[in-house]
């Protein structure tokens, strides 16, 4: 999607040849023009395919999450938790999921009244790089029973191997910008 | 707002006197239809009032923030953050709030870069009980020297003092739901 690519090229910064910080649009400070854009594209590459629920993780997916729903009929956006609250109550589908940013292991979590077998789930996230991240937010749809209609990430470290071996493992992943390399000295390189 | 007044009123669960779940359609599950009318209501009543940004808190507000967002004219959007990561860097304003129902003080920061002095910022909130989180997002505000435009609440718990208290105190809340009372027994009653 070009009209990411050119906004991460242009604020996006790289350090390094593993980190992107992107924000200034996408995290922290959030671009509701973008991610309006952004949902209709995934909704664009998932024409036909039935879509009842969005799950994303918090916290930076929550608000692409839920302008994305708005081009899939306004449907339900369900986030994971990162840790238990007391907010949380009653039957829980949980799942174990290492961030290597931030060296923790986590166990995200959501209520199983949010996830039905009758759903057909949209996963939605920020970054897929290690897919550590994503492969939890699969397991919490798998333990439901419900239908995965796909995966739409807004930025995909093809450098790092998690896109590629949840695409043989037969998961639809939908990315909209590929990164195949980065540095600080030569830039960004997307896949196309 | 009668639609919000409603759906509380049908889909909320009172526990005791104090504790009202909205997971179903406000929190851990959102409504974006719900959310959309909403920010549109508050870009009603902050008619002519001058909005460059929203400020929320993650990870619940950032939903029904990235929908009002689009009432006031896709402005940016700005989550303060509730613990340090790796993905925040430079200068923060911070500000300790004590959280009543998770019985923790978090320090909630955001990057400098994203409040600016030129800036008129909203802050959106999904609860306002005893105003701590409110008064530390206005603390980031004031630090950073931009106009405060004014606060825009979801639901409000009248029968504690933090709207009250901050009104007085010279600040504009405006909340789509304010309940004067609740209990198990005789449900929820809405301060007109």
């Amino acid at each position: 999607m070009k009209l990411l690519e050119e906004r991460i090229r242009r604020e996006g910064t790289v350090i390094g040849t593993e980190i992107l910080k992107v924000g200034d649009f996408l995290n922290q400070q959030m671009d509701v023009a973008l991610f309006r854009e952004m949902g209709r594209e995934w909704r664009r590459l998932y024409e036909g395919v039935p879509v009842t629920k969005i799950l994303t993780i918090e916290a930076s997916g929550i608000g692409m999450a839920c302008l994305a729903a708005e081009a899939f009929d306004d449907c339900p956006v369900v986030f994971a938790k990162k840790s238990k609250t007391s907010n949380l109550s009653g039957g829980l589908y949980t799942a174990k999921v290492h961030s290597f940013t931030h060296n923790v292991t986590n166990e995200i979590m959501v209520s199983r009244k949010y996830l039905q077998p009758e759903d057909h789930v949209l996963i939605v996230d920020d970054f897929l790089a290690s897919g550590e991240a994503l492969r939890g937010l699969i397991s919490l749809v798998e333990q439901s029973g419900a239908e995965l209609a796909g995966c739409a990430i807004a930025i995909e470290k093809c450098f790092q191997s998690g896109g590629d071996d949840l695409r043989k493992a037969g998961y639809r992943i939908e990315s909209l910008a590929k990164i195949r390399s980065m540095s600080e000295e030569r830039g960004i390189v997307f896949d196309n």
